[in-house]
């Protein structure tokens, strides 16, 4: 029997009538049963995760490769632990706001529901498998899930805990689909399928995305990249920015809110490029610098305009020294990507402005751009980041798998 | 010289960042300003419109369409009048709401900000024009407008009117933009501009959206059509029934948030659908009955498929009687268009029910569904109605042309 990608999108369909209609506490017993059955299963899980791992090995992925797609004890009971927080967080369906009775005597409101059906376009990390069925289906949606070929027996062995838990909990199975063909065919046809699906999530390289965008008749939440700035004012608290320097680029370097580019102001620059020079020599940080700040990076290298534009993901930063304010602002304009944007000031006037002037999805006055994301911005777990303005912008949680529908509640009234 | 829509999207993207930092005070001086324009020019635009009039009589427009296209000083005024309330609303952009502090010591919150450049692609209405500039720009959006190549000369002297204004209280004119040229080559230009252009409203027939949603790489909002459902419930007060079924289908035909289709409980026909025939004869409302109702209905036709579909705009209805609730939202499900619908009923439960399973974007309990609109449901002027369900989700305001940003404030925080 051969895989219908439009069947499943259909059935999806009608499915997510029935996780729309879901109680919190039907969602979270559910939750928690895909939890325990992952616990249950951890042996199967892994023998499906080592055939992917072997194939792998014999397909010759990359060492980050096959190291993104192991699953092992710890990890699958982290994957359990995350399910189980998101059955814990609050239920983002049903609560009305803005209630508000008008002129004419009906009474408006606002009442959040589900989107429908969502579908995930991922690349090899198993566990998103898991993340994204959990967090859709706890916002009453239901979720078509399309990981890499390259983690296809893993990804199934997690659908079968879900399928598992599901019947126990009289949820419809084809509330959580995770299509088992990995055929570049079925990927083409998902992106068409408007009537049924809601939104496409894609999560992976920026090649994944630009596919998925341009090919997709469905709304498409974008994540492209993070060009992470840190901006140290002429009033910047010296010591705090090069705590939020250190912590924004070496902390972690391979993820999308690491900082990219350091903005210095001329001012301080005497004081403060010294103090970052030492920094970037101890932590091994490879430096592209304007001509300006050169002077006192005498290793790095003359940045370019695409080191402008870069996200290195690496220990490596682009450094500019600007003459103003207004100069940094009209930088990051420029060469933002709408992720994060970081001022380091002691100066209330300054950070007002930058807050109100720099439209990126997260702005930021002396904290590290590393607390760019869903758990620290306290929205839960994270579906992914969107760096285009509609719909959602920024780090997305359970709520962004929503949205508003108007509620009125009239006693027989009618327009004159 | 050619017009360069490349050029101009570069343009209001720049310009958008101006109008981003405009204050409510400047804002609504530049949208009096265009008002009073308007009035002061009447000559000038009744003039460019008498040239749009006699084109399309050659070119053998319809009645209705050179209707749609007219101008004259009592719709001068309306349209004049209408960017005065849209100054007068309150600014959507720079509220900051639900701030937190988080374990960590940042807070945390959400801040207003504009989209950036919103395209509208339009028939023939010039009024369009001004609605739409005035109300992207209250949204401290920047916004390029395609009109109907038959409105050309009346929207060009319109946009005048808007530059006057603008070049008065100094903000860029590229803030506003009316493509002067119908090529169809430049329309299909424009709706590739996804990296200056963030969002894409059409409004027109259901040609015009589809063609605009298949071929956009940019966002869509999207409202393709209302077949806007009544359910008459077996608790329903047949009076106030009988009121909204005539408010309804009658009052205006040709609006997307007329009634096309009445549900009937069976339990209620004997009663009710004598009412339903007296008021139908009265109005000379055209009917496509299902079997059972057709008993009641003798003019009827008997309802085919297609009928559950339509949207007649037109003094023209589909009647169907059902056997329980659930059949009337299931009904919904399967035909409704995510526009409108609403529940008769004094049953309590059963108001509720319908409230929350039904998710098309307005649902009403006792109240016409020609409230459904944006000045009726209290969002003051409206850009649109949106039908699918990302990013808004029924009618649009200028809340509706925003985004929101996290701003985190911190004292040096750093992630640990």
């Amino acid at each position: 029997m051969t895989f219908s990608v439009a069947q499943a999108a259909k059935d999806a369909k009608l499915a997510a009538r029935d996780t729309a209609k879901l109680t919190d506490k039907q969602k979270a017993d559910a939750l928690l049963a895909i939890a325990d059955e992952i616990n249950h299963s951890e042996s199967n899980i892994l023998e499906a995760n080592h055939k992917d791992l072997q194939q792998g090995e014999q397909n010759g992925l990359s060492a980050a490769m096959l190291d993104r797609l192991k699953l092992d004890s710890a990890r699958l009971q982290a994957i359990a632990n995350a399910v189980r927080e998101i059955a814990a967080q609050p239920d983002p369906v049903g609560s009305t706001s803005g209630s508000r009775k008008l002129p004419s005597g009906i009474e408006v409101a606002k009442m959040r529901i589900p989107l429908g059906v969502i579908t995930m376009v991922y690349e090899s990390r198993p566990n998103v498998t898991i993340d994204a069925a959990a967090l859709c289906f706890k916002a009453g949606n239901a979720v078509i899930l399309r990981g890499g070929k390259e983690a296809l027996h893993s990804n199934l062995a997690l659908a079968s805990c879900i399928h598992r838990a599901f019947a126990q909990q009289q949820i419809p199975a084809a509330a959580v689909t995770v299509i088992p063909d990995p055929d570049r065919a079925i990927m083409n046809e998902l992106l068409t399928l408007s009537e049924d699906i809601d939104l496409i999530i894609p999560r992976g390289g920026e090649g994944l995305i630009r596919f998925v965008t341009e090919n997709s008749r469905i709304p498409v939440i974008q994540h492209f990249k993070g060009v992470c700035h840190l901006f140290a004012d002429a009033a910047a608290d010296l010591e705090k920015a090069i705590a939020i320097l250190e912590n924004g680029k070496t902390q972690r370097t391979g993820v999308c809110n690491a900082l990219e580019t350091l903005l210095v102001h001329k001012d301080i620059a005497s004081s403060f490029m010294p103090m970052v020079a030492e920094l970037f020599t101890k932590h091994g940080v490879k430096v592209h610098a304007c001509e300006q700040s050169k002077a006192y990076l005498p290793a790095a290298d003359l940045a370019t305009e695409e080191d402008w534009h870069a996200e290195y993901l690496a220990l490596e930063i682009a450094v500019k020294m600007v003459n103003d304010f207004e100069d940094a602002v009209e930088h990051i304009a420029n060469y933002g990507s709408g992720h994060t944007e970081v001022i380091v000031t002691q100066d209330i006037s300054r950070a007002k402005r930058f807050v109100r002037e720099i439209n990126s999805s997260v702005v930021m006055v002396n904290a590290s751009s590393r607390f760019s994301d869903g758990g620290e911005l306290g929205l839960g777990a994270e579906i992914g980041i969107s760096t285009s303005k509609l719909h959602a912008y920024g780090p997305m949680g359970a709520e962004s798998l929503t949205t508003e529908k108007f509620v009125v509640q009239g006693d027989g009234e009618i327009r004159s």
